[in-house]
């Protein structure tokens, strides 16, 4: 029987010049839809599972339109709330060469961050469930979420579902301190914890030694104390980090990590020439639960979960538009690109 | 010496799919900019007035692009306050036949909704003007904007600028009571009173008798009993008044009526297919104050503005793009629409 | 409790030059996805129905982008069975003024069309639901989904299953001879006849007299006839028929009319400036489905139809992206088509 | 064995913004190629005609790209000469309801204006043709082609080939005056004369009385004048005038009369939703050198022409892209734009 | 006097997402045409050469616009049959990075899958031909198609014709052993033999050892085996091998081989960024029979094939548009890409 | 208070197919504006300065199109004279891998190549300005525009303003010996010369030894000994020269270098993805430039023009459309591209 997933977050609208279009130079958005914790739930419900989303989004076409963008993958949105006055948006101008890529949010009042507790019944959004999934996005959206994530998260312990988090640290949505004292008290529930090379240094102040992010070299033997560090201090059953080196707007280098029952595993990695780089994390995340929820070894996870965030990269949009087969052939070995006939 | 003119209001993100796509059915969304004052401010300058917009935009490209879209049609955008946290938005989808269009607006905590009266040095904005426009929708956005709203009325009254409001009423900002005080008050400043066949009714309780807007009927007697009750109240040198008649989305008759000094002037009847609806009424504004400015007589007057909003429907997007030239050909009776080589 | 139907047919591949350009002229094409019945099984979903599609649809992406068209608007796409060689297509060349739109049909050896017996379970499909729909594309695929449509039709019966079917005759896939025999066997079990204006005399031999379809002339008494005529024959609770005048390719009136219990109820007519033609009588029959599971009379299940298939002619695909609240204005008298805002 | 026909003149790039842009916000232009005489050309290829275009195109891609633009349809193009310096262009502005459709040309100096005499060797060309076409535009771009023409029409004439001038006149390019002057001594040699509601009297001064073809109300009345002064001074054979009523940018009334043999003849006339308006004229000129080859009658000549060139207003760009059983469908009296299947 | 070529085969429609967009993300198709054998067709035509294709397809309009999009380029489309039911279809997804392309053909029951001995009058289309061609492709469609080749070939054989056929294997449209047994028959006719390489191994289980093509490695020393044991076998002429390295979906090294009367002739490797992968082989074919037919030497030729095809890779859709010049200039060794004004 | 520059030259319509289209692929061209001088003053305005641009446009919309292109990013175009006959024109098709850029000019004949000396009133435009530059394809335009530009240079030279000139060598233009005769004239009253890595040869015979630009291969060495003789023969006060280094279409080197006061100072190199090539040596003019006016020192300055145009090599279109903060971080050192949320 398929495997149920809950995520919980916000879905944006997300607006996006064409091609290498500055946002100055815009006559047209691209409009699709996409977020931290909807991009995990289309990657879950495309590799097969049964993948619930759960947000809050107003009754209007804008709305539904995003409902309507989860819905074409399979994703389950019977539990989504219609309700609140916007959706989130976010302007996306993509990168190229020295020039870096842009994110604009205009998230503020998004029906998700002014939710309220009674709007989620979590006793029946979690029926049948076998695994949780949130970021550090959700809580930092304003103080309200933040109590609905921690409720989200007990109730989830209280009947044994797994529970994952990516911190996805945002400092435009909360102070570093004030993530590591949201996030510290929601992750005393989290079974896997996941994280970018930055984020565990962002919120809870843990570091790996001589890595600078915007020179592309990433000291691999210091991520290996962060993994401990956070596993030892929350009790996290896994820790997986993702080690993107960024050679240029175009070209990165992404490998992962994954710490497990006192071993580090370490993935191959991929040279990645970048079509859109944004979800990149959120396909590793997603990676990792199905890798764990169909029983792979640790080894497999890793491999499965990083050959499923560089197939992203290849692909427009927030989304994850990749199978199982794809990934496997991928995290099997052939990279070369040929074609598939 | 050529004459300036101050708009004072909101320019928000227009965000519209292609041709008659539903919103369920956008991929994409042309991004233009447009709004009630906007729209004046660029007819103005188009025209060939020292034409300036006066509002709040936020620092990043998103505000930016909003002043760009300004300036490329020679507005002077000098006294565009930067700061605040958002660009309004506003989801527009085009009706056609028995469709109507349909307007979403995502406009709350925008930086002007947001502005405070520090921002704006009116004495140094109102220099060398000659004509002072606003609309309802502006101090519809909040209390704050309102007060600013009557300081600017005021000071141009001192100054002996014309001042001119489109009565602009919308139901999604504010109640008809809330209109009806707000805008009574600030109607003592004003000069030249523009409305659409609803506004009067709407915001200050002024009916035509035996119109329904919706059955394409508008009784033209009726309007001069309102046009009269608006100047007899206020003391308007002006009331003009847009007569639409909508068959369909595609198809409305168009024409206008200017009241002024006791005497009424109705403009010729347009029968339109529309390419774009919004800013009509915006064009009858501006070809008013550009008619009155440069000194027209009254049905001279009411014939170029009616004109101009005609060319307008023609035209994609909010902003009327006609010269001066081609209204008056209109006006001076060729409609043929024959190809100029 | 919402009710549940079933719809089964085909659905295609619709490549369509954007906006009027012809075939030659097409550097490239549109890709939506539609069918007679897949376009019923969308609308009953977008009303809020449980509305399930069954069909069958190759295993690769191209079918999977055929599924994921239904699922974006909430149809129940389970019951699809994955196999066979391609997905049927459909190139559509949209007419304007005196020249016709045109299609050319490229549906032979798909996969509903080669599917066999064992592809069905009608048992398992029919759980629950409360009204099957097919048309007369389905049988004409061929001989074995013939056959497979009259054992769905006999299920159905059996289950106490409202059945409906639209005529539908099309000349390319089968001659009048073979679909008039075909649709007699099937139509002993069908409750509900739907038509156009042509498709009684092409299939049965039942003619309205004084008809001429390309002058856009149509006998209203004409009409009365053909459908008690059907109604007698093969014992249908309800008739009803599409009205259309064709004025030109931009321009056609609309109306329709239903007979049941000896009655005929005629719709309002609607002039129409055409957007999209294609689904217009598919939007019909499904609003005179949902109309009749809700529970409006006579009159009101005409209304409801017919405005709904208005509107289908306002929007671009073959799939009706209306509401029930759009429908129901409509059909109340407000076709003025202003903005709404 | 086919007929072939020889059309001399000028190939255009034409840049059009999408549907109804106006220039000052296009961001792109469609990019295709027209011309008076182009147009014609196409056409004939498409009537299955053994049809050569001849003019000059530089040698470089946008000139390669005019000669693809004609070889696609099936035009013979091996008479091309390519040499000289730019290929003449023109931006097309379309028009919408009260608002006219604008041209801008930019074709001083393109090869075929600078070309010379040595370029075309009439004897060659004219191996095997049937009949010659050119119009008023060609010689109107410089003396030296004026004198080409010239030499064409002498040769043509000598070899018996049937001569068709389409007057057209650009009141961009010449004078009444020079026009008369130089299409008076073309003319001797003409034998079908092809002409709008204006050409006869901007040329010659040869009007019809109570027409204003900005009022959409014409004489047909006086239009028998016109073709007769026409015949009597120049012999014609034939003259053929097209009988436009714009109505607006989108609708015009669209009919023609021949004069042959002392006898007039009136197409029916077409109430047309315009598509694109350009290159009507030219499908006239087209339809009515087509159907005079194959041998049809004075009113089927008529018929044929303005069906023709009903149907070109429907269709985007200056090519028509239409067959023979399509205007034949339309002038047999199908108008009612029904959709092929 | 130009060299007559005359190629034999299929042309399909392709239909290709925007950019990198994946099957199920696209809303449109890029329309274009292609296939191995009209590819080559195409390129010939481009170098000047009269270069006539010969295939069937449909008498509808999308069977026009394959003929038109040949014409366009210079094609003889003369001997291009009529009839039939369809044209072939295929969809390609543009891989990236990792990801590779996807091709999902949709070819089963073309026109020319379908054609039948009395379709073609091969004494009439080889009048005046110096060189035919053929691929692998197009007597895998069918046990009568591969008939009709044969029949070509023979045809060929007895007038002197020099034929070139690329193995171009296809294992959706045959197995190995099928492939081996027909094209064993067909290539005793051949005089010029062209592969991949992988196709030698496919087809006759003659493989290069120690090269494993998904890994980018190449073993130049396995290939002259291949080739000399190709040649030993057939008897062929020459024999000419691609040999690309796939690093990845957008950078692939490649190179070819020629082996010619007893010597091995080996280009430039050139490191490309992959513009449009498909059509690659097939410019490298036309390459080559353009360099020998008008005599180059073998270093010569392979050096052209080779830049000729490398620059291929850098156009989008099948056909390779570059004209002799270019080839030239890049074989000649400017590579660098600089900016020609 | 702001510094003010004035820029004198040419601004072309720019229409180039989208992606990498050849020009016979395009069925449509995007039109933008540009040109060696253009793209300067837009720079100098996005950097902030009181940036004038001085030409001449005729008074039609496609010129009007081009002032909107200067004004929507702030140039004051109010010296911009309006007449003539055309707007220069060029074609861009952007090469990708081994496959060059190409550019056709169709500029002969525009406005400003035709302007007289009384159309620049050149005391009333220098007023209040700092600094004065243009390139060296404005002279080559005419002899006529070559005497305005050495009266401006003059008239500049006599107010103390700064005169910088890009030697900007078109071989299209003029001849090497007439451009090295006017340029050696207007030279005399430069003070700093820019110039890319061939210009200084093919204008004053000074060439680098040992650099073949389309290797790849630039020899530092060589230039300093070109600036070193540049700035002896004309005295120039700063010398700067761009140094490229072209691996493909795709992949350049680009780095500066600077002579002042008898030093050299040499810029970072990058490797750069390149997105659009034009306009590259017009960024580093702009960067030099405001470098200069706003007093950083030489290693500063050539610092801030390399990564100025590093980045417009990642900006479609002409424009370089960075802001200083964005070119001081690339100079600063964060050259990874990663995303900026």
């Amino acid at each position: 029987m398929s495997k149920k997933t809950v995520t919980f977050g916000e879905i944006m609208l997300r607006l996006a010049p064409d091609g290498y279009y500055r946002f100055v130079q815009a006559g047209s958005y691209g409009a699709t839809y996409g977020g931290g914790e909807a991009n995990v739930a289309v990657s879950l419900a495309n590799y097969g599972l049964d993948s619930s989303f759960v947000t809050k989004l107003p009754a209007h076409e804008i709305g539904q339109a995003g409902i309507n963008s989860l819905r074409q993958f399979g994703v389950d949105t019977k539990d989504i709330v219609r309700g609140g006055k916007r959706v989130g948006i976010y302007f996306l101008e993509k990168g190229a060469s020295q020039r870096p890529s842009k994110v604009i949010y205009d998230r503020a009042g998004s029906s998700i961050a002014e939710a309220v507790k009674e709007d989620f019944d979590w006793d029946a959004i979690f029926e049948g469930a076998d695994w949780f999934h949130f970021t550090g996005i959700t809580p930092a959206l304003g103080d309200n979420i933040a109590k609905i994530c921690l409720e989200a998260c007990k109730k989830a312990k209280e009947k044994g579902i797994t529970v994952s988090c990516d911190l996805n640290y945002r400092n435009k949505l909360w102070s570093k301190e004030k993530a590591g004292e949201v996030m510290g008290e929601l992750c005393k529930y989290v079974d896997v914890c996941i994280a970018n090379e930055e984020d565990a240094g962002d919120v809870f102040g843990i570091k790996a030694p001589d890595t600078d992010v915007t020179t592309g070299k990433v000291n691999h033997e210091g991520y290996k104390d962060v993994a401990k560090r956070l596993a030892d201090r929350f009790g996290f059953q896994k820790v997986a980090i993702t080690l993107r080196e960024s050679l240029s707007a175009n070209d990165n280098n992404w490998a992962g990590m994954l710490y497990t029952e006192g071993e580090y595993y370490f993935s191959k990695k991929y040279m990645m020439h970048i079509v859109d780089r944004v979800g990149g994390g959120d396909s590793f995340g997603a990676g990792l639960i199905y890798a764990s929820l169909v029983g792979m070894n640790a080894q497999e996870i890793i491999e499965f979960a990083v050959a499923a965030s560089c197939l992203k990269h290849s692909i427009e949009g927030d989304f994850n538009q990749v199978s199982v087969d794809e990934v496997k052939k991928l995290a099997g070995g052939d990279a070369s690109g040929r074609v598939q006939r």
